[in-house]
């Protein structure tokens, strides 16, 4: 009885200081008190309402004060009184499911027990007598109702109940022998009314009547509380889902994706939230159909077990994607419409370049996708723009500060790093952690001595060793490589630099990795922007802009939920651990996905993502395609914008037997590796043959594979991928037997040599003198025992793109190193790699539109 | 009756789809299909439940379908039967005024009138029965209640209502004599159950019983459809808003403004857009203090006359800004929490730039504040983020497209931009509208000539005579003048051009100027990026990007609405003129900013933006400080970091009436230019004494302003300005004769000396070489006609900041003049003006911090 005694408590002082407030309003101006009372009482429901601590409200008010306004207010789930309209409404009708009886009405109900058929009610207009008499027949009893001078009545009923008659007068005579009288007033307790329940079980005799106040309703009404607390943690409990699935009827030919995401109206987003058991104080809607979820889940759930969590990788793509994100969102479809599993997809927020430049959103396709699919693939709840406005403020800080620095004296600039605030000199708390990394132990700013000043001031970035890039969301080619500062304004310090797209920013990074607020801030601390010109390395903690990042940040940290075509949930965070333990329980399906082909994105996901979650993935399920393994088995070169050539459309067994027996077959042996059974999903295209897919699956099962199936989600949504979906269950039902593939103890040099032997083939790597000096440094600094993060081509397992299958027989060039410390990995650079696309000479804006009368988007795809 | 008649339909309708959808699912699977059905029901319940036109829906369903789900789902407001749980209740409690009472019960109430006082109930279980009784018993009847087989009750009656009772026998000794039969039963209607109310009035023979079926019923149902449709027209009508006030209890000495916006807890944002008459359908939440609002709004008041418009400018600022921010918020306290006037501001979002930058944030301050504050300055409804996107996709798109073009054959461009897919190659309609701009008048690619595909192809853009520049909302200096392309994957095409801050764009321009979304999208797409060699203007539709330009805006257009600490509305929308006309009425108040200087903000609000929204305001609310004026009247320098001189903290009368008789006078007439009567708000600062306030007020009145008043919104909120509210209120019920100070018809010279001459004072105006060129340039172009938006430093009326008070003879120099032609203004520059600010040594971000686990913000101010 812990949380209802608390409950009760919590009830009680409400009321207290609610009467308090109304005491106070009258002493002071009588003539406005009842409305402003009333308001008051309003503004304390509305607080109790959302308190998801209190269980049961308990208007201990004047009548006067209950007035509808006062009952609209009050939530139906926390009325233990029974006495809001709609309670009152499913008493009527019957529905004692949800809802609360009156205390007095059950316990009249109760007295009645064994008082024979016919009931007699006397007196108490309104709601309550009827709820009385509700229940009364409710019980299979009979009631008469009449009014009071009626006695020839009195005579049939075997009780009578007296509702609220005052003080009038009961002549013995009209009772029956034997009969009950159950006798209820209002007792006037300090001017409130408290029903109090006499139950006169007697041969009725005035003169030897015995009034025993019942504490039978007081006892209802903590019954009442009992019932709400323990309707509360029911919605705790693991349950399946009920949710209504939105039908599909898969048309032939699949229309676009936009005709088909229009074609479905998303579940309002807080009744999906309802339906997967998530409480409305955790919800952040932002407009209908998406939502943040608050941390604050994150607690409650803290106890309970991980679910399922399965990872989406591939074989090595071709250039056109070999379909990840369908078949991440046709598992979910499957496995939670089809299987009845509660499931759901992680997918990461697209970024705006590809989507206005060639590859279109990343919402899924087909019947396989997540909608509002525009709602999705534009801005979201802002997430990405968050990461720049936060990367690009760490930018402006850098210049900015090198500029001061270069123009001002020691003393100018501590005057105005330190400035005196109304005669007060003090260290922000920013600044005292960069005293503290310097070694010097004061709060004091004028205790300082010069050289602690000069120290304190003077970042002394090196302008050749800046490693933070400025970030925009847009494929802008031209912003590769700039010169800043060229302004008369900025006094001559000009320097290079350059943009990347914004998914590539440290911050993306690390609010992929980070596991909580405290964390992410952490994180956003350390990020190391350069290395001043004695070689230490500068934090954004120095440049004193953290903590403005973590404000910048703190929405994006929070996880997004939407849904697919056939109402799944969707969680869309960047990859971050939060999906899997918010709703974690052993029961439920979480899918989620790898970048690129599994050496890549699959690799990265396990050393470093895992490691950092202390999660561990049940099954990898690695997406193949009969192109992408023709391509590998020798077919002709793929790429975009160029027709594809006869031996993609046309059946051909040796090139796909070629591509299963080199890449399928090493990117299973990758993920055994890790210990992780792998099921194949062959993506299948309209073009692929009977042969060619039996084939795959032949092949993929004769390599290790768990299982290995056709899905055909694209064109048939869940339904289309069911046989997959049932095979990841049987596969997760299994132990499994992670494990890391390196230990982050080894040198960095030997960590990225493993990945390179183990994962892509290589026979050995070879690092550049840069990457020599910088790994020297790195271990110098004390960051050598961090993860690694390869920045290799995902378009073949080599360094080399056109080196398809599984290549042998190379050397690993690594051309540089470096560092992202707030994110907490090290990357190496083998050979180059674009970190912002450009557009094409017809971009997909060409093709997109916006009715401005029905507001429809065209041309996303 | 014309409403209710549509919507007595479109129930009929829907309820025949409901049902044919149950036949067709039956028909389909029989055994899936009750479960199915309800859901299709529920679902088909919820279109229904959003649909404004719909006012009544009628479940004309197998009483099985009539499940909790089914009832729970339907809107209380359209449920004309009267049979969800809530509309019960509320009857049983004897709330008429919401809900609505069965029809079946209030044709038998009907019926039984001048039949006397005692009814006999019979039959009929559950809410009907109760109902009835209900209803019978606030008419002051007596209702007797037994069961059937009773007949000594019967004789007792005036009238017997029997509820359901099937095929029974009633023996006509039963009734007595000259007593009425009201018989209801349920009428199998096509296997629907319909209830049919039968008259019988008569001395009770079997043989003469004549049964006339009823009309009553079906009458009720129309007087509930008919009531909720006057209902709907009620909530529309103008009324004043039943908004609770969050009282006030300032604080001395006035607290931070962060912690003064955390002390009041924000209403929900849901709760405060109905209180002010939104429907819940033109609301989209952004979590729980901010939504955006509908342009449908725009439509359902379109008949509405338009409010009282009030705006608030300034006198010329010092650096430190002179709080026209607080006085608006303050202002609209005042007007609605102590004058009871509907009444909203208008305020734009503000920069993130200035946010962490120097200013702070913009949601005014002390006790007039929007709340939460941390909300309104950090990244909002993400609007800013949206122009940011919007304005580098193009600038991406003009690199890119210049790269292209200089590095493929027309033919090559030709095959990209149109490029046959499925073997069909089609024009996109953006590249239509280029055909025609060019003079082509076809359809079909393959029908251009060379000379027509080279003239579609190349956009030829001179890279001298790009005026496009990229954005981000940081204040980062260092991009004020940068050369991009320096990569060599960029082929040697590098040039100079620069980044503005996000607010400087033109689409933000265009989002203040729009009127819907067509003309937005209109104007996106006349956008001029820069000139051809051959001098032609280049547009965004050229680009082919606006189409995805007005998907990326589609959101920001929209108003946000969040509120002040008093719990007044607010609209954030970057001073569109949406804020006027939704809630438009005579009797509200919209009270707007314009930013700067009246010389700036006011001209160009009064001559361009009127202009374009047709909206005329009723008065200026010119804000005036002791300090600013001081410094006009000949005070030292005033500058931010730096502590004020004494002048400005010790009583100074003539230096105050030297600011008063040069600045203020002649900001005073530039409004009086216009025709619109002034207010002068002087905003009181602590070291202000009475004397000077004194001052100020009565030279502002000799100046020919209608009042002068002190206010202390800052300290005290709403309260310290209600006196100037009230000023404003009776300057606002005078009619006003407003005009305009120049006709765009005139040159584009004569309007800039216009404003130079009769605004800011000086002799005359001198263009520079290239402002005349260019000037000759945009009439050759056809601009000439278009409104002149000076760029000039808001820290003088003159183009020098440092002469203060009201320069004359001076002759103002333009140094160079340019076009937004989708904002639809010619903007001459006066001077250098940047368009990027910078950050100082020490920027605001220094004591931004958050708490990771409370996740309070602290240091925004």
């Amino acid at each position: 009885m812990g949380i209802s005694n608390q409950v009760v408590f919590s009830c009680r002082k409400v009321v207290q200081s609610t009467r308090e407030a109304i005491v106070t309003l009258q002493k002071r101006n009588p003539a406005i008190q009842p409305l402003l009372a009333i308001l008051q009482i309003v503004e304390e429901l509305l607080k109790l309402n959302d308190d998801p601590k209190v269980h049961g409200i308990y208007l201990h008010l004047p009548p006067a004060s209950i007035t509808s306004r006062v009952l609209n207010t009050l939530k139906p789930e926390k009325d233990i009184e029974g006495i809001s309209d709609l309670n009152m409404g499913r008493l009527i009708r019957g529905d004692l499911s949800k809802g609360f009886v009156p205390p007095l009405a059950s316990a009249v109900l109760d007295l009645l027990e064994n008082h024979g058929k016919t009931v007699l009610l006397v007196g108490g207009e309104g709601p309550l007598q009827l709820a009385v008499q509700c229940l009364i027949e409710r019980s299979r009893m009979v009631t008469l109702k009449s009014h009071w001078s009626s006695k020839s009545l009195q005579e049939q009923a075997d009780a009578v109940v007296l509702l609220d008659v005052g003080n009038m007068y009961v002549p013995p005579t009209w009772i029956r022998p034997g009969a009950a009288i159950i006798y209820c007033k209002p007792a006037l307790e300090k001017g409130i009314a408290l029903y109090v329940v006499f139950p006169i079980n007697l041969c009725y005799n005035e003169h030897e009547m015995i009034l025993k106040p019942s504490i039978a309703e007081t006892l209802f009404k903590v019954i009442n509380v009992v019932r709400s607390c323990s309707r509360w943690l029911k919605g705790q409990e693991y349950r399946p889902w009920h949710l209504r699935s939105l039908k599909l009827q898969p048309l032939t030919p699949v229309p676009s994706d936009l005709e088909i995401s229009r074609a479905q109206i998303p579940k309002p987003v807080d009744q999906l939230a309802e339906e997967i058991g998530l409480l409305p104080e955790e919800l952040e809607a932002y407009g209908r159909s998406k939502a943040k979820v608050r941390l604050s889940v994150l607690e409650r759930l803290q106890s309970q077990p991980n679910g399922k969590y399965i990872l989406v990788a591939g074989i090595t793509p071709t250039p056109l994607g070999e379909g990840k994100s369908t078949v991440t969102v046709g598992l979910v479809q499957a496995l939670s419409a089809h299987l009845k599993l509660n499931s759901f997809a992680c997918l990461r927020q697209p970024s705006q370049g590809p989507t206005f430049g060639v590859k279109g959103g990343a919402a899924g396709g087909g019947y396989a996708q997540v909608i509002p699919m525009e709602e999705f693939n534009l801005h979201l709840t802002g997430d990405i723009h968050a990461i720049t406005a936060a990367n690009n403020l760490v930018a402006a800080a850098i210049d900015a500060r090198m500029l001061h620095e270069a123009t001002q004296s020691d003393k100018a600039l501590f005057n105005r790093l330190v400035p005196s605030v109304n005669g007060v000199r003090k260290f922000s708390p920013i600044q005292i952690s960069r005293l503290q990394r310097l070694g010097i132990r004061k709060t004091d700013p004028a205790s300082l001595t010069p050289e602690e000043i000069n120290a304190f001031v003077r970042l002394d970035l090196d302008p050749s060793k800046i490693t933070w890039q400025r970030v925009v969301d847009t494929n802008d080619r031209f912003l590769r490589k700039i010169t800043v500062g060229q302004a008369s304004s900025e006094k001559g310090q000009i320097r290079e630099t350059g943009f990347d797209i914004a998914v590539a920013s440290e911050i993306m990074a690390i609010l992929a990795l980070a596991d909580s607020l405290g964390d992410m801030k952490n994180r956003l601390a350390r990020m190391v922007v350069g290395t001043s010109r004695s070689e230490q390395p500068i934090t954004a903690e120095d440049l004193g802009v953290s903590g403005a990042l973590a404000v910048l940040m703190k929405d994006a940290i929070k996880p997004t939920l939407m849904q697919t075509l056939e109402v799944r949930p969707v969680h869309i965070n960047h990859t971050n651990p939060f999906n899997v333990k918010a709703h974690c329980s052993i029961s439920i399906f979480i899918v989620t996905e790898a970048g690129f082909g599994a050496d890549i994105g699959m690799e990265k996901f396990f050393n470093i993502k895992c490691r950092a979650s202390g999660l561990r993935p049940s099954v990898v399920v690695l997406v193949a395609t009969v192109r992408a393994l023709k391509m590998h088995g020798g077919g002709p070169n793929v790429s975009a914008g160029a027709p594809l050539p006869r031996e993609y459309t046309d059946e051909n067994l040796s090139l796909v037997a070629g591509g299963c027996r080199s890449n399928l077959r090493k990117q299973i042996q990758i993920a055994h590796l890790f210990g992780v059974p792998v099921v194949v999903a062959v993506n299948v295209f309209k073009t692929d043959t009977q042969a060619e897919i039996d084939l795959v699956c032949q092949i993929a099962k004769e390599c290790g594979a768990s299982d290995a199936l056709p899905c055909n989600h694209w064109a048939q949504g869940g339904r289309g991928c069911s046989e997959l979906a049932q095979a990841v269950k049987e596969a997760a039902s299994k132990p499994s037997d992670y494990q890391f593939l390196y230990n982050t103890e080894m040198s960095i040099v030997e960590k990225i040599r493993t990945i390179a032997q183990r994962v892509y083939g290589a026979d050995d790597i070879e690092l550049s003198p840069e990457a020599k000096t910088k790994t020297d440094y790195y271990h110098q600094q004390g960051y050598g025992s961090l993860p690694i993060c390869m920045a290799k081509t995902h378009l073949s397992l080599s360094h080399m793109p056109d080196k398809k299958g599984a290549p042998t027989g190379f050397v690993l060039p690594i051309r540089d190193v470096r560092a992202s410390i707030g994110a907490g990995f090290i990357y190496p650079l083998v050979g180059t790699m674009s970190t912002m696309p450009g557009l094409p000479t017809r971009p997909c804006f060409y093709d997109i539109d916006l009715d401005p009368v029905t507001e429809e988007i065209t041309g996303l795809f």
